[in-house]
């Protein structure tokens, strides 16, 4: 019912007035600034002191403006696993439970999962999401519910032939979908070369560069994928995908990247790979600690990603970022080595640049879509404030999240989702679930 | 208002009923069920199917029940330096921004910053902390305002001259303050090896034993302060202490413990001394990890704290508790090296042995306090539930904190804080902290 009145008050032409928040542009090096932003059809319009009326004023005097999160590497309907056999011994066994519930999946199963996942992402500030999983055209719908972009991943394991087929049976229906909808892009989503034959990657890549999309897969996420790599071609997974034109066809950006060479992170940066860090994933699995911030000194682009919800167990933007602060302190063992408005960067614009969305989103300028999320700071835990960007990587969490927009839309106000009924998305989901287990 | 109101409600013989709870009592591992708890003059009365009536009945079939946590390394007063200088390049450094600081703090300040930092224990489901800073008394105060239970240091720094002086000075305030009420207890509080000599120890050790108490000190922080103790005494800082008697004379809970060979923890181990774990602040100051597994296997007790709100930078126990476990996977490099249960065990009954409280708190059984929190589990972030213990410790966060118990009087309620008012604590604390800045 509150969904419902909000798609009624929601029109795109309104104007939104965002009063006397601190305002963290990300378009500069630890700037902030105390600011007016003025919201109009759905992008950012002007930032400064703004007098006058709006259809909509916000008092954001207690409040820290951020572009919302970009979420670069997601399996949103995994929502469905969460909890699920969650410690196994490693990555492989893991997968060996996980696999036959996913055979067993439906469209509504993946529907339903994805909208209670977009729930998740907005309630912790973030609206543009990277997916790679199944059936993908009910995540698109979902997330359409929800309000938020998305770039979906038309998901690939296998060989050449079983891409083609997949290409065949699935773009239609993802196209289709999608239309003519701004807020969604197809990528090509190439699970691993543990699960998928060079000329698979080489037929996708191919594919992808053709309909004018990019290359998402995971890489060289555990040890023994890189062992296995280096016995099996010879090369490590970086070099196995390089040496398959992959990188140099398609724009791409891996997933984990925890266990590279000097030579793997060489290539990353010459070929302009981004790099999607998952730190919570990376260390509940026990995978290890990617090498960050060699990467970073190399100029490579480090965007950051929850991981699927079955192996975090958690969709948090906000969990992720202080994550990922805590754990490159620790293994660079210097507090200096990522300074929070590097955590922020990474959450942020590079997430933008990874997705080829910079021009759009990523940061508060005049001109992009007004994707903006508003943090209390009148909380016990951000109190004293102090340093702002310390406050949100170190203090905050989900229960600061207080509203956030998308395209100028507001999606959560008062941490309160306008576009999901909460109580269906949860029961709905349980449901499907119980289902699948009895399946 | 509230608060008044609260306090006006409050009546500790009044029975409450929590109804249909998925009880997980921290008696047996890896154990939970449906059940029943009854709560009477502050005490856990029964627990099992229980029908009748009570003053207050709670229908809490969505909601986990815990034995609310124990926060086992606090400066709670340092929540008023919470974000401010903290991204300094190591331990040292950031205590010499600190140091000056402290020397300005007045009765007030410490009042105001304690009540804050119980508001924030609070909301993550803390109940019982231990604590480390100075003028202490009003620690106790704000403290009762907030109905938790606290073990207050009696801090010292310096030689044993500068002890008694503290002892003489400062002892009869903390008594006075206490009197006879049984939520709090002295407990020695000496800072570490390298702002305290070892006449120091030897002297508060002793005091210490004579008035029933714990010591309670930092130990082999940093890989600095290690190799500093060799140079100095020849002797590590557990081997230190361990010539002066300290662990001989007094129960003794060490915070941090990083950095110790294997003779160290064969020391801390024979002589019965608890480990008071700080993932948060060990990674962020780049400390290092903790060698808790190998702690483990030796029988050391390992209790869990945040140490305080500016190296962390926040004071909940449910971040505390995903990073202890994210941390453990990945240094041991086994998804199984601590499991969601083992991380729920540090952050109650050992957090209650540590502080010597066992028989009191810390596991939910007939007998005990009723020291209890209800976890929302019907939220998108705990959907499904499946497994309970990693749903806790890797799903929830502040958000989900829903019903905060101490010895049976209610705290929190839908996340509201009912003994503080929230925005008094949080104007007041901004208001000190402007004020010590100009001083």
């Amino acid at each position: 019912m509150e969904a419902f009145f909000s798609i009624l008050r929601y029109n795109s032409a309104m104007t939104t007035l965002i009063k006397n928040a601190l305002v963290i542009p990300m378009t500069e090096r630890e700037h902030y600034e105390k600011s007016d932003i003025l919201i109009k059809d759905g992008k950012i319009e002007r930032i400064g002191t703004i007098d006058g009326k709006a259809d909509e004023t916000i008092d954001a005097s207690s409040m820290i403006a951020l572009p919302s999160f970009v979420n670069a590497h997601t399996h949103l309907s995994m929502t469905l696993m969460r909890n699920y056999k969650d410690t196994c011994e490693n990555l492989q066994d893991w997968l060996s439970e996980i696999f036959p519930i996913e055979d067993k999946l439906c469209d509504e199963d993946i529907y339903w999962s994805s909208l209670l996942g977009s729930a998740e992402l907005i309630e912790s500030g973030c609206t543009t999401f990277a997916d790679m999983y199944f059936f993908a055209w009910n995540t698109v719908k979902a997330a359409r519910k929800a309000g938020i972009r998305g770039i979906i991943g038309q998901t690939f394991m296998g060989d050449a032939e079983d891409a083609e087929h997949r290409i065949r049976e699935y773009e239609p229906r993802l196209r289709e979908e999608i239309g003519n909808d701004d807020m969604f892009r197809i990528d090509a989503a190439v699970h691993a070369i543990y699960t998928s034959t060079p000329d698979c990657y080489a037929k996708t890549a191919e594919w992808a560069a053709s309909i004018g999309a990019r290359m998402n897969t995971h890489i060289a996420e555990t040890r023994k994928e890189v062992d296995d790599s280096i016995r099996k071609y010879g090369k490590s997974p970086v070099e196995l995908l390089d040496s398959l034109g992959v990188f140099s066809t398609v724009p791409t950006y891996g997933a984990h990247c925890v266990h590279l060479s000097d030579n793997d992170i060489d290539i990353l940066s010459s070929r302009s790979v981004s790099v999607v860090h998952n730190p919570s994933s990376n260390m509940k699995l026990a995978s290890g600690a990617a090498p960050i911030m060699k990467m970073r000194k190399k100029g490579i682009n480090i965007a950051l990603g929850t991981d699927g919800a079955s192996s975090n167990n958690n969709l948090s933007m906000m969990k992720e970022m202080n994550t990922a602060a805590l754990l490159a302190t620790l293994s660079e063992m210097t507090p200096s080595a990522a300074r929070p408005y590097d955590i922020l960067e990474m959450a942020t614009i590079n997430g933008a640049r990874a997705l080829g969305l910079e021009d759009r989103i990523g940061t508060i300028e005049p001109g992009k879509d007004a994707d903006i999320v508003l943090i209390n700071t009148d909380d016990v835990n951000m109190t004293p404030l102090n340093d702002p960007f310390s406050a949100v990587i170190f203090s905050s969490d989900r229960k600061n999240i207080d509203t956030v927009f998308c395209k100028g839309r507001k999606l959560l106000e008062k941490g309160n989702l306008l576009t999901i009924d909460k109580d269906e998305a949860i029961r709905k989901t349980n449901e499907r679930w119980q289902d699948i287990l009895r399946r």
